[in-house]
């Protein structure tokens, strides 16, 4: 306790003789939200440190081939120069010369979908690491993760931040942190989360047959290259379960009640198998539709938690519904709580999208230095 | 430099063998939101200590009237029976105890709406305290303090938090800044953020003309005991104010521009005077009423800031706008930025309340311990 006093006076003058918080950044990760994040980074470093008195060093960077860590700092926008003169890439060599340096507030940003990565977190928090992560797949896992990665992160007194692991850049996550923390309830979430499957079902018309509304969202790269990966809602189950975790529920994969709108043999097979299949439902697609259509409703593809039974599936919604005007790509989130009851608190706007996704993640980082 | 690391190993050190990170609380007013804060306090201080190894003492309290500082701490139920055994309430003495116990990680909650109050938090600042409030006043007055706030806050190393100043409980002032801190330029801001007059737009109909329905506001309890302070749009263009400042555009309240729906005269003299002045009024805004319902539009009381340019008035919206379904006495708030551009994003929701207003207090104030 007296230790504690004597650091905190520490930290106080420290503070002020340098007078600006500093974080080091190491990132894995530099595809399309990587890249985004680094260009951020690279152009607001400076009103960081002039209006947050916050310095963002970029210690090091890794993809999937090669890494590389400069403890005097890596220039943001020259990074592929960086990782030209690095070494192969391993995780557990990186994660060790992370160890190695041993600096303070450093931060492991984890911008891939590796699921070997994810699994490593608990041995960043034990290094005093604060983690970041766009990567759904430790949230999402098996409970048992989730739960020991945060006890983890809390006894080490670091960060573990995942706010774009649904929605992207909105802010769902600490929004359901905010209120659980404070003790409301969330009785009820309704929230469309796939960006994808919006944009389907909002394509869909006389002229816009089911399968090319699925190959237009492939064209205009909203939907994983084999856009089964969408059409399953394993994405949505993903971010249901973060969802309903961070509510309090500790629930698994297995319980979400799951409604596919394709038949199961859709899911098995080639590519071109799929498109064959897709087409001859086309037909029964578009009936039932105009069926909708002439009763003023449409289809919206929904993630539910409710009283702690998650589901998704498609829905039917009329105009009244806010989700029915939700234009393109758009995610939606609702939350009825024992405070917000007889009207949902809303969330919506963009929820995919590499700058929106690196905003988020760049918010993060952020907040771990808490200025 | 050396200080700061050794300063930064002995936190550690610190927390882990402590394993929890403290709070001490001051807290002034106890009218309805600072009721609702010491009940959610009370409620949620073992789950924060075990969920979070958060332990949160309150240290002060004080009304207008008296005053109670208990450096062994204050059970928030009973509060009202430590203000009983309390001193006479001064704010410049309360702030000197603050300063005298000298307790690392104190925050002091401001849940009045007190104008000597909000101009004494620079003092604070100085030492090392960190601020959250709830009134307005501070951030909506000259733009000269509230940037010096800001400043001192930050020179200090410690967090000056007003989320509940537009929205209450609505993940709004944190939302700007993450947007603007990642890089974002906010481009424009539309919002509905008197739930007042919200409430009086909605339930004006062929029944309920305008005399009867800021009557039924009142009585609800929506409105000030003088509703004239609501309808003149001042607690608008203080939130306004606020939310273009977060966004980076340095206004002064003569900036805003002003239309007021109901006639000058309307807001001098007597309540009296201004009940018989408003029933004078009612047919002709009927009259338009009916128009507006023919033409399948509504009004809202909007915000607006359009390329730093602010305002607020009366609009009338067709079904397309999405304040349109803006029920009771909802808040909407939307953000077109660089980056959030065709679709802006929306966070909608109860504005005002004390419940969820102490909500958003209380997650502020647990942000000030990050953890």
């Amino acid at each position: 306790r007296n230790n504690l006093r004597k650091a905190l006076n520490a930290i106080h003058e420290g503070f002020f003789l340098s007078n600006y918080k500093e974080l080091h950044l190491f990132l894995v990760g530099v595809g399309n939200v990587g890249k985004s994040l680094l260009q951020q980074i690279q152009n607001q470093r400076e009103v960081l440190m002039n209006d947050l008195r916050l310095k963002i060093n970029l210690i090091g960077v890794a993809n999937s081939r090669t890494m590389c860590i400069r403890p005097e700092g890596i220039e943001p926008a020259i990074y592929e120069e960086a990782l030209k003169k690095g070494e192969p890439y391993d995780i557990n060599q990186y994660m060790d010369k992370i160890f190695d340096l041993n600096v303070r507030n450093s931060v492991f940003i984890d911008c891939t979908g590796n699921e070997v990565i994810a699994s490593s977190y608990g041995k960043l928090f034990e290094h005093y690491v604060s983690v970041v992560t766009a990567n759904k797949i430790a949230c999402s896992s098996e409970y048992s993760l989730y739960k020991s990665l945060k006890e983890n992160a809390k006894e080490h007194g670091v960060r573990f931040m995942f706010e774009t692991n649904v929605g992207a850049g909105l802010p769902v996550i600490n929004t359901i942190n905010d209120l659980i923390r404070s003790g409301d309830k969330i009785l009820k979430i309704e929230a469309v989360v796939s960006g994808t499957l919006n944009f389907i079902f909002n394509v869909l018309s006389e002229d816009v047959p089911m399968s090319k509304a699925i190959r237009l969202a492939k064209e205009k790269g909203f939907s994983e290259p084999d856009p089964r990966l969408d059409l399953s809602g394993t994405d949505v189950v993903r971010k249901l379960i973060i969802l309903a975790r961070e509510s309090g529920y500790p629930i698994e994969k297995e319980d979400v009640a799951i409604q596919t709108f394709l038949p199961k043999d859709c899911f098995e097979g080639s590519m071109d198998e799929f498109w064959n299949k897709v087409e001859t439902l086309d037909a029964s697609f578009e009936a039932e539709r105009k069926k909708l259509a002439a009763q003023g409703k449409k289809w919206r593809f929904i993630a539910q938690l409710d009283n702690g039974k998650p589901s998704i599936g498609l829905q039917s919604v009329d105009s009244k519904h806010p989700a029915y005007d939700l234009e393109g790509s758009n995610n939606i989130i609702m939350f009825t709580t024992a405070r917000y009851f007889e009207q949902p608190m809303v969330i919506k706007g963009y929820g995919a999208g590499a700058e929106v996704t690196a905003a988020g993640v760049f918010a993060d980082i952020i907040r771990v230095a808490n200025v």
